[in-house]
């Protein structure tokens, strides 16, 4: 009886970038990270199976009902209890998205996909995603042979040697899209991200590989050619927490709720809709996972060739954490750019307190490797 | 390599309603659902604290363990594992969403709710829903002042006195939108589903109270007024398996993914956004939730009043088990008809295998009361 409705607006023109900065529930992300979380392995890791994880998910039980914040025990509808936003290393930035036109000659590929890295670094850039699959044809044919012993490097990585070497140069956060990885007898699809000093922070290899078939309109068996990865990636660059996720992987909110209990204030998907379910579901997704989970999404598609035996939907798009799509373009090459305010993760999380209404009585979404790590 | 590419579409006008009908991956609903099950729940319930259960986290994983379909164990990433799809008793059917302008005249309400009812069945449904809080303003004044005693029914619940009584003439199935239930010393956000027998088959509590702070555009704290619900909501009808949330449930994902994993054709929610969280997120969250459950959902919103101190966003909507919008309005009073087909469930479930691509290996949703209920 003492609920007040203050305010009620009938615009559909809602400013949702209109408020002042609080830095004021960012944390520290040297105490709640610990060495052992899985913020930044280049490794594949292995999948921990939750037969195994029984002592540790009666432990936690035990700890987070101790500390729950209300009688519906919201903290406990994660296992691990979900880590508070960590503080950023910058609040406001910009962020490029390279739509790039992909071609069946690798070398072109590269250099291109260079020159639209130093395009948007001039521009303003300070992270910069680059497509799923920028240096070859999205065809069962080609993958294999133009897979790259990423963890070799070198001659054996030409395509990361550069992602490295610009990233350095040019001191810009790259979420390198993703190519093909060769690892041993296996091939995956692969998403490198390059800190500005140059290193391979995280490496991501898809972990829902795309197997679809609608009849008439799109069947892909990715499976067929490429081995799952075991690791969800989130990684801490120098602009922020980050999730990273290949294309169908999108199609999973576990793995986005995961990515926001983990910390994340951005998860990037460099993805390849197709013409079936790009305009179906391409920006749903997006937004989807962006709303539920309360941070930034931002995807990279490859500009569309109607020639190519697979054709991309395009749309690169960068949303926010209300959901509201906040850069996007056709399917033509284009670069696009955007400013990231993280601080609209807090505003919107003050906003709807999701984290704080969750029934952890109901319901917990539980993360095995976290898990496992404790 | 031997991934095929076996057509591409360049349309956007993809025909989403075309197929054959094929029952072949339903289910006898009860080989299923054992009795203890809380499917038709009309009480309360009492929820699971997630710390007392261990053992059967335990227990259940070892036995998911041994009937896993691959090596990420899809089945595991649902605790209990997902049911099957349900046999429904009708395949195709007429929904109606009857979105109802609501005055102070409580009487007047019921008797405009009937003649909607009938309408809705006089143009051929055979499920009925109503909108959230159809009986009263949704003001924190009023609330408490319209509650009804539905447990004790009769001139107690005059408002679902009705539903009972025309869901038996006309043997419709009626997922009555909600009103203010008083319990003892509480009251609830309750809505209540009738059999074609006229017998409440259901009550749902609203779990997720709306407890919302945009300054300047809409603050809200259902909460000082509304108790909790304390059960999900999942009830057999002769409209089949239907799972049910009031509102500010659909904001979590949880609730629509363990309904699901119980089996629901299709979530109701009976809801009331506003003018500011309307345009924003409610065709999102509604095809979001459909899109990745692969089930359909239905909306029912109060009409659009200007006058009234919370003035509701309408475009009650139905939605497809592939995120499309089939039906919807705008914000005037509307009854919405528009054909249910549960073969698409399985025709998108074929087209997209979500739930045997998920990696139980690297997350699981518990969903406790099923879990405590085993």
């Amino acid at each position: 009886m003492k609920a007040a409705i203050s305010s009620l607006i009938s615009s559909r023109n809602f400013n949702l970038h209109q408020s002042s900065f609080s830095r004021s529930i960012f944390h520290q992300p040297s105490l709640l990270l610990p060495s052992r979380f899985p913020v930044s392995s280049t490794g594949g890791g292995g999948g921990a199976n939750l037969t195994t994880l029984r002592h540790k998910f009666r432990f936690h039980s035990i700890k987070s009902s101790a500390s729950m914040a209300s009688s519906f025990n919201p903290e406990q509808a994660r296992s691990p209890p979900a880590l508070p936003l960590p503080i950023p290393p910058v609040t406001k930035f910009k962020i490029a998205l390279c739509q790039l036109a992909v071609t069946a000659d690798k070398q072109r590929n590269i250099e291109h996909a260079r020159k639209a890295i130093e395009e948007a670094v001039e521009k303003g850039a300070q992270l910069v995603v680059l497509p799923e699959i920028w240096n070859c044809p999205y065809s069962p044919d080609c993958l294999p042979l133009y897979a790259e012993d990423i963890e070799a490097g070198g001659d054996a990585s030409p395509s990361t040697a550069m992602l490295s070497e610009v990233s350095r140069r040019l001191k810009v956060t790259i979420v390198g899209g993703s190519i093909v990885e060769r690892s041993g007898d296996k091939i995956y699809n692969s998403s490198c991200v390059f800190g500005t000093d140059g290193k391979l922070k995280a490496k991501h290899r898809k972990i829902h590989l795309f197997d679809i078939d609608i009849p008439g309109k799109i069947t892909f068996i990715e499976s067929k050619t490429i081995a799952a990865g075991q690791t969800p990636t989130v990684v801490d660059t120098e602009v922020g927490r980050i999730g990273i996720g290949i294309c169908y992987d999108i199609r999973f909110p576990e793995l986005a709720m995961m990515y926001a209990a983990r910390g994340a204030h951005l998860i990037c998907y460099p993805g390849a809709f197709n013409m079936t379910t790009g305009p179906l579901h391409w920006e749903l997704l997006q937004r989807s996972r962006a709303v539920d989970n309360q941070l930034y999404v931002a995807t990279c598609s490859p500009a569309r060739n109607a020639d190519a035996s697979y054709v991309a939907w395009g749309h690169s798009t960068l949303v926010g954490p209300f959901g509201e799509v906040l850069a996007t373009t056709e399917h033509d090459e284009a670069i696009v750019i955007s400013e990231i305010d993280y601080s609209f993760i807090e505003l919107r999380r003050t906003n709807l307190p999701l984290l704080k209404q969750r029934r952890g009585d109901l319901y917990q979404l539980v993360d095995a490797q976290r898990l496992k790590s404790e």
